[in-house]
């Protein structure tokens, strides 16, 4: 049985299908909501519908944007012949934050993962192809898929695939270099 | 800086300023409504549109409530003579879960406070006297508030205004009965 009146109930509810919020997080913020001003509901119901209208899909890179291309396709700074290609959007951010990445990106939205029944179809492989295929001055390809089963065993399957098309396929490198982890400094 | 586009920065944002949550928790929301269904995010805002624009003050208790007055000041079960004042609306549920009591209450949206500015007249105890005033039936007011320093001060201050009226006033039970506290059982 429920003390509370449908609307909180439903409200509650929403805020409780979200991904790391229990029942209780669902119940403070669904009181914050309502005591909360109209304006700064407003504006929170506004973030949210504008977020889900205008982001889109970079038609070259499959990154989320506001614009199509994405402001690291449109960018003349860039090295457009490099392509890093990613499992995930924070994958992008990731990257970039490191500052030392000055080519493009190619977002798979996913790995290989036939536990999963996610084959090389349900990713964006097609159209990294297609990509290479029609630009032939890309000249190298870094694949920063996550060191797991899934994404290592995506990166052979491109790195196979890219091989007759005669571009440079590099796996980018994981885990602490080795001098470090021994503890060795000259 | 930011990597994120304007939208989804708008939109973590909005989810940072929710109590409880935290960057990383905001920023795994946001892509959770990114990748959501269009069903999934429409029934997310319209529970919380609904809840704004249905919710409503019982003017009555002042219970938040679809109806108003609200089932439980509607309800022919509840003794309408017997009110129990509360600090909060989450204290009505609290109460409720315990299946014990069957009169109404009285929700006065906060506690005297004069270190944070509120006085008796922030909060809803004028409303309470002219209940009490309006409906001679009502025999007993128990006091439920926190037993912190500012609800036992309106415990008392609400104890002496209603003295007059002729009331009982009885203030709930805190705390752990005197035997079990001691370890002792018959």
């Amino acid at each position: 049985m429920s003390y509370y009146s449908p609307s909180i109930e439903k409200l509650i509810e929403g805020f409780e299908r979200l991904p790391s919020i229990g029942h209780k997080t669902a119940i403070r913020l669904a009181f914050h909501i309502l005591n909360a001003r109209e304006e700064e509901v407003t504006e929170f119901i506004n973030s949210i519908t504008n977020a889900k209208a205008n982001l889109k899909y970079c038609s070259k890179c499959y990154n989320i944007s506001d614009t199509d291309p994405c402001p690291i396709c449109a960018s003349p700074k860039r090295e457009q012949n490099l392509i890093c290609v990613v499992e995930d959007v924070k994958d992008v951010i990731a990257m970039e934050r490191t500052h030392e990445f000055k080519g493009t990106y190619h977002v798979l939205h996913g790995s290989i993962s036939p536990m999963n029944g996610i084959g090389p179809d349900e990713i964006k492989i097609k159209e990294l192809l297609a990509r290479i295929q029609q630009n032939p001055d890309i000249k190298e390809v870094v694949i920063a898929t996550n060191p797991k089963v899934e994404g290592e065993a995506t990166a052979m399957y491109i790195s196979k695939l890219l091989k007759p098309l005669g571009v440079k396929v590099t796996r980018i490198a994981h885990g602490i270099p080795i001098r470090r982890r021994f503890g060795i400094y000259r």
